[in-house]
């Protein structure tokens, strides 16, 4: 193993899209690489964000966010959010996309991107340049059109991104090549089958 | 929008494997998909556990973690760290899977992984079934063969696989579909040539 020092190296980060209200009720979207699930009861996921950006004193604000996550078609639109400040430009409207007030919580999310979450803060969390956002998770809703026969999120439908931060590139997500709780059982079998 | 209930969905998930050593000195690695990136200065990576999880009162007790990210060729392997416990079962030897004891920090990695990182707890949080454990990455570190041009670990000789959650399935990673902080550059540019 080669030492690479210490870097936030992983091989795909998430490519999110988080969606708050500003001060005058203006809608913003900024786009995150740190972010996941961090709790599965209460539901909970995170963003960590740095203190200069615009999303950061909206969250201390309002308390609440939502997640949008982009599908491959709108990979210019993500990559955008994260280039550009909601204190200088109205992002929704630069990108043509339309963002959609939540029922549930004080803040707007993409209605063009498949799946989205909505969040109420919970706790903060300081770390150091980035103070870590943990949110309950109100409610996750889908487009119907990204639906499986079970009524579930089909990732194929939903074309996600990652983001391959040591190459700088989004990717698309790809086949797949197990089913979870299932494939491992097989190193099981191979194990007795060598033992006999 | 479909409502789908408050609910942990995202399209996708990392797939981590978490190296820890238990109160005697023993390897265990455990699969988890509440993880991410919290922090860039100092560098730092959260893990989410269970404390019925052997894993928690090792970290509990070590304050040291590794992560190793697995290939597509692990895939049936990581899913078995995450099936069974370390309480009962030795994983390392059931996979022939090497240990390597980190230099750094108080615990072991997956040698035959292409890329890990090393480190050491600094904050616990509790959220509620799950805690998350935020540790300080003091190294990362990458096997040769996954290196490109400039040394950077490349993300399609890493094959790394992501969960995805709604569909339980293993999925690979795709072709690179833009640069980050560039194509999005485009949206401004096609906004004026609108304009004009």
């Amino acid at each position: 193993m080669i030492s690479l020092g210490a870097n936030t190296f992983t091989p795909t980060t998430p490519v999110w899209v988080v969606g708050t209200y500003d001060h005058e009720g203006r809608p913003n979207v900024m786009t995150v690489a740190w972010g996941g699930i961090c709790c599965s009861k209460p539901p909970c996921v995170y963003v960590s964000l740095r203190k200069a950006t615009y999303t950061y004193g909206n969250l201390l604000e309002r308390k609440a966010f939502t997640i949008s996550f982009p599908s491959e078609e709108y990979v210019k639109e993500a990559d955008y959010f994260g280039i550009v400040s909601g204190r200088d430009i109205d992002k929704f409207s630069t990108t043509k996309l339309t963002p959609v007030k939540s029922d549930l919580v004080d803040a707007p999310y993409v209605k063009e991107f498949p799946m989205i979450l909505e969040c109420r803060v919970i706790k903060i969390v300081e770390i150091g340049l980035h103070t870590e956002f943990i949110g309950e998770i109100i409610d996750s809703k889908a487009q119907e059109g990204v639906l499986d026969e079970n009524k579930m999120p089909d990732v194929k439908k939903m074309k996600p991104i990652v983001w391959g931060l040591t190459n700088m590139s989004y990717l698309k997500v790809g086949e797949p090549i197990g089913k979870s709780f299932s494939i491992g059982k097989q190193v099981a079998v191979e194990k007795s089958t060598h033992d006999n």
